[in-house]
């Protein structure tokens, strides 16, 4: 596209890129209190509105070999409202956009929009509006979610205190093993296609993977979470939701907060299943949970002096704890040995 | 996708599409003042936040091989901004998102970055997030717009009545012709590549084409309308912006408001290059202002009342009435002929 000068956009990476293109930017209204760099832009009308917004193309964040549509519309909005709660907020308004192809019918969009209108209707949440257009390819969806949140609840990733405790709700790789559970039989089925050169009756062996795929194909956003914190009294001083691994979210807090982190591999939630799977993969299930992504599951940090009041909620496992900046970000192992945290999750511009 | 019935999408079209997706929606927060249906959706906070999304796909919305990249991130912007004057309300926030192939940089991305922004600073609008990530194919763009607007003061489709006077600002039918002329040149550079088998120096005609071009290519939201609106106290019956043309949308506020109207060939606004290029392509310049689309121009009622406010504004023209629905809608011809008006806009499902 351009002649001269080309810096290719992996030198960069996503975040880094974002970065660079909107670092010259300034708040020109009163009512913008937050824009590029968090999970939510807030806005100043009254209580405060929160608004997110995704963009999902075919082939890179999803498969509908293996996606229902109604699931990719479940997941689609559960994705943006995890968002919104991530700020400590409610979700309360969604606008979705669809592009499609000409493979597409009417059919194949009600099932999609069953799929956005359950997770609406779970979470509370009005559909509003948006369009549908065409592409020359596959499908295309943009989700803009819109929420609420009283002024001084809305929790940031750049508030985590030195000595505050790390905490994460749920359990953490499912999704991802649920992932590779999918992968491995679309491929199976692909080659029986092959060697038969025809159609064939696919019957996939999911027994005993019902969470794994549940968590892949049907996420919860964590409402349940913000309300516990609210009941309990908890304002947590840095929040985020676990989308690109646990890894990842963690340098984001800390980057953004300015502190290093330290994170205990035995503290790290697992389903019984997920340990299981990843044995069966030869895969190390710790590296699976840091950096398997797509768990929305909220990451945050209390102040220690919260301690008592966060130990014994049963959705939520204490992981680690938060350090000075010049510390460092690292794991430390069952066996006592410390590794720096690595950002290995998925990186939608690889 | 699906096995069983299938409905092509073309037997309902977009917007019978949208309405047969959305119908059964109901709105469960009070701050959910308007939904599906009318260029933005309303929320109740406070101040009244407008919110629009636009997702523009390559080679159905844009064409790079003569759009400019930081053409199109001005352009969808501007879009954007659009529908949120239509409502007679002011951006304030856009939200950006972009899926991109591999065959990008960084410097194309820098460039559509700086139409956004450039589009932002002229609007005084924060760019409050987005994010970047891959497709598959060509480049997707998802915009995201919030406005605010006085409760009293926000304008929808429906609310025409009979005897109002439906104006429109600017002139009609220009980007139209400035798209014809960027296509013909495009075909002609094709040509000459094919010709030569290899790529060639090109040096287009654009003489005497400029407005038409910048009609096409860098379209204005209309802000200053809206201000003059409230400078002279005229608060519009109802207001749309022209963007699939204006049959099209003149059938919109009719079917919404439950009117009829009727609208005067002759006080369609044209501009000298639009007829001019129409007569050069033997096309029927009020063909092209009715049904082309792209103008960006904001289309309202006024009361009949407003007429004595409404007349000398040099912006706007006063181009027909609305009637009672039984009446329907015409086009009254230079020669007294009337016609039923038909949307032929541009259609994003065909």
């Amino acid at each position: 596209m351009t002649e001269n000068k080309r810096t290719e956009i992996s030198t960069l990476g996503e975040f880094g890129l974002i970065n660079h293109l909107t670092q010259d930017l300034t708040a020109r209204n009163d009512s913008t209190i937050k824009g590029v760099g968090d999970d939510c832009a807030v806005l100043n009308y009254k209580k405060k509105v929160l608004v997110t917004s995704d963009l999902l193309t075919e082939g890179v964040h999803f498969d509908l070999i293996y996606t229902p549509l109604k699931h990719l519309g479940y997941k689609a909005a559960m994705v943006n409202f995890s968002d919104v709660y991530a700020m400590n907020g409610f979700p309360r308004q969604l606008i979705v956009s669809i592009a499609l192809s000409k493979r597409f019918c009417v059919e194949d969009l009600e099932q999609l929009y069953d799929g956005l209108k359950l997770a609406c209707e779970e979470h509370g949440v009005d559909l509003v509006g948006g369009d549908t257009s065409s592409s020359l390819t596959g499908l295309t969806l943009s989700l803009t979610c819109l929420g609420e949140a009283e002024e001084g609840r809305i929790v940031y990733r750049s508030g985590a205190k030195d000595t505050d405790l790390i905490c994460v709700s749920g359990d953490l790789g499912a999704a991802y093993m649920g992932l590779q559970v999918l992968e491995r039989e679309k491929a199976v089925y692909e080659q029986q296609v092959r060697e038969h050169k025809t159609q064939v009756a696919f019957q996939p062996d999911f027994a005993g993977k019902e969470y794994l795929l549940e968590r892949q194909l049907k996420p919860q956003a964590r409402r349940d979470i913000v309300e516990l914190l609210q009941q309990a009294d908890i304002l947590p001083t840095s929040m985020i939701d676990v989308s690109d691994g646990l890894s990842s979210e963690l340098l984001h807090i800390c980057k953004q907060s300015h502190v290093g982190c330290q994170v205990y591999e035995e503290r790290i939630p697992l389903n019984y299943q997920t340990a299981s799977m990843a044995e069966h993969f030869n895969m190390n299930v710790s590296t699976c949970a840091l950096n398997g992504g797509d768990d929305y599951e909220l990451l945050f940090t209390v102040s220690l002096s919260d301690y008592e009041k966060v130990k014994d909620i049963p959705q939520i496992r204490i992981i680690g704890r938060i350090q000075k900046e010049e510390y460092g970000c690292q794991l430390v192992t069952r066996d006592g040995n410390e590794f720096e945290l690595k950002a290995q999750g998925w990186n939608p511009l690889q």
